[in-house]
């Protein structure tokens, strides 16, 4: 790796480094408002589901790391939090996870602009990092939201704590050699885990860092070198004058809990199911899929049997979409996965990827085309819902929270997520953010808190 | 990954696990009670370095993962731990780390035929792994000891606790997914906190295991993909008649606490040395190094700052080796590597790499010329100091022993060295290896013992 890239590297990340609220966009912070609140809202949904309760089980302390492993679990166990295709990866769990995680270890009182700032400097340092490595990262297996979560965990917290410049590069160094997770691990628990693995990592390198722990300043460039898999990368890239990957080209909420890569087939179903409704005991439609090239390997179960498998199944969430119009929380339990209804539409489902070169996953439209009972229509979807193309309201968001906390059966009143879109950015959000974080690890079966 | 080559993983990583001591051959055990012994002097004597105080420092626990990042750390502080060029690594210190940290949890007594076999699992694992990837791993940036020692301390954990093979199989692909490390922090603290990393995320996988935690039995297919930078892989490959890498090629012991790959020149300029031995005030002799081709990229600090680089420098160490005749622990202080005295000696070292294709960085020789006052003399390397072909004796066991105690201030009496050499299988472990953990931790300023 040659020393001048690892030198723009820096050079650009501490430019990021250095800003502070109220100096950064007014619009990038209330970007941040929202992705905080949603992944709040999927944390709070998952902190029941199995990953979460393993990791609250296998850990035998209940220090700052542990709870990261059990947040990050849950805030990822219902696949359900934001996604950037930047870098392919779901950039805000992980960062909140370990904000929320070691917040006590913040001097004074952090207040929603901190909390915001920091959000904002780990997602882009993690988006900026994965650009770099480019999507043959994704490509060769690793799940980038475990790898690159590290790093950007790593800078979010180190800001929140205000670590001097060098212990900041010294904590990125750190996180760097401890990035981790397979692609491989899709529709297990382990996904959600790897998210817990860098939240937990992240505070790991930050208190080394600050212990005095060295680390090498070439270990960025060693890392997009190693998790590229030796591929000649271009020097980074990374506009000053608007840097925020939550503007552009933004992070999409999720709609659906389910694989980033059904929620463009799911939308164009109901859309063309709005056109013609189906009427009970229709034999199943025809389904034709076509996607993005390079979108079919991550839905690895053509036939699930279990609803962590059915949000990686292409088949089963058209299918779903098409008989039961809405696809929620509900439509990923085991129960629902396993239902027999279902499976004649599913044998209708016909998926294809577009031949060629590599298309970027979240451009690239998706084709869905139905064949009814005397009638065929077809729609291109180009935008995913949520996007910020296809923005959610604050209604949308109100109804997620809801939603997500009789999932989690966690005491998550909406007055909360009404509270954090309205509150002021001085507003002190520790003691919120403490009972919260108590409510979502007594219901994971942490006794710690 | 074709499923053919994941079954056949399995298959042979099975047959490894199902081995129950007294079954396993005595030779492999007599050879891993030395590992054992060699790392715990390793651990004893890195007790008081930085990387492990920096990890007592920074956890904010006292649970068996914590313990095994201290653990870890110290064993790999002083690069004096043993290596095996089958995966380009040093197999036991993970191992080690993992097993002592979590004894605990062990059902009744451990006796040392317990410790040895569950050695011989995880070390095994971990190099049969890693010589299905290749070189390339670790040509890509990886640092084998990391990555492969999250897996096989996986191995050798969940075999103490006799964890029934689907789990085993699931900590397994759990720890797949928790691999990390990365060789561009060689040179820092944070090269022996990968094996800390390795060693506390191996327990970390078993206990997730154990709380029921899935994974998919895939991910170590996609761990050898993702980590092989994509290449195409043969078959993973495992004589089940001979199985023990311990036997063949056998693990070296380190008789330097530096790079393995300055081993044989030090060991050559020594044996030089004793036919020309140097009158004080002599001019420096030039020392000319030709080394197997690819071993030069570890040695990365031409002029190092600090003992930890002097350690990867190859002009410090045929300098000291020259010099002082000597290299042991009192070489790699920074006070030793910061002498100016030895500096014009430096200057007289050149390295050269052979070149062409890669060699097995074990067996291709190393070539030392040195030209002195009147006299050119050559030798020819063949096998590292410590290897099965230049074996270590008991005496030099126990003299490392002494050595590691006085550098880590820790009390470690010879008695318990003479002890382990001369325990029977059956003997139980349980209190000697408390007690000694106790004693490491508190050097390391960790409370909790």
């Amino acid at each position: 790796m040659d020393s001048k890239v690892n030198t723009d590297f820096w050079s650009l990340a501490e430019t990021i480094y250095a800003r502070r609220a109220p100096a950064i966009e007014v619009a990038a912070m209330e970007h941040a408002r929202r992705a905080w609140l949603d992944t709040l809202a999927c944390m709070v949904g998952g902190a029941g589901e199995p990953a979460a309760r393993a990791a609250a089980q296998a850990a035998d302390t209940a220090g700052a790391e542990h709870r990261a492993l059990v947040l990050g679990a849950a805030s990822h166990a219902l696949d359900y939090d934001d996604v950037c295709m930047l870098a392919t990866c779901h950039p805000s769990a992980p960062v909140v996870s370990a904000l929320l995680a070691g917040i006590d270890r913040a001097e004074g009182e952090v207040t929603l602009a901190d909390l915001l700032a920091a959000h904002l400097v780990g997602t882009e340092t993690m988006l900026r990092l994965g650009a770099w490595l480019g999507f043959g990262h994704y490509a060769l297996g690793f799940h980038a939201t475990g790898t690159l979560g590290v790093v950007g965990a790593a800078a979010a917290y180190a800001y929140l704590l205000r670590l001097p410049v060098a212990q900041w590069r010294t904590a990125l160094s750190i996180a760097a050699s401890s990035a981790c997770g397979l692609r491989a691990n899709f529709g297990t628990d382990t996904k959600p885990l790897h998210v817990g693995f860098a939240a937990s990592a992240a505070i790991r390198a930050v208190g080394l860092a600050r212990a005095g722990a060295t680390a090498s300043d070439d270990a960025l460039a060693g890392f997009a070198q190693a998790f590229a898999g030796g591929a000649r990368l271009d020097p980074p890239r990374w506009d000053a004058l608007t840097p925020w990957a939550v503007l552009a080209p933004g992070f999409e909420v999720k709609r659906y809990p389910s694989c980033y890569l059904t929620h463009r087939m799911i939308a164009g179903i109901q859309r063309l199911r709005e056109r013609h409704p189906p009427q009970a005991g229709d034999a199943p439609v025809a389904i034709d899929l076509l996607l993005p090239h390079g979108s079919v390997a991550p839905l690895k179960y053509p036939q699930p049997r279990t609803g962590l498998q059915a949000k990686f199944s292409a088949p089963y969430c058209a299918a779903a979409a098409w008989v039961d119009g809405h696809v929620g929380l509900a439509s990923f339990s085991d129960a629902a996965a396993n239902r027999g209804a279902l499976l004649p539409q599913m044998r209708q489902v016909r998926v294809a990827e577009r031949p060629g070169p590599h298309e970027p996953l979240e451009t690239a439209p998706v084709r869905v085309t139905i064949t009814g009972p005397g009638w065929i229509d077809a729609i291109l979807v180009d935008w995913a819902p949520g996007s910020l193309q296809d923005p959610v309201t604050d209604e949308d968001l109100l109804a997620k929270w809801v939603d997500c906390a009789a999932n989690g059966q966690v005491a998550a009143p909406a007055a909360i997520a009404t509270g954090w879109l309205a509150a002021g950015m001085d507003q002190p959000m520790g003691s919120l953010l403490h009972s919260l974080r108590r409510a979502i690890l007594a219901r994971s079966g942490n006794a710690g808190g």
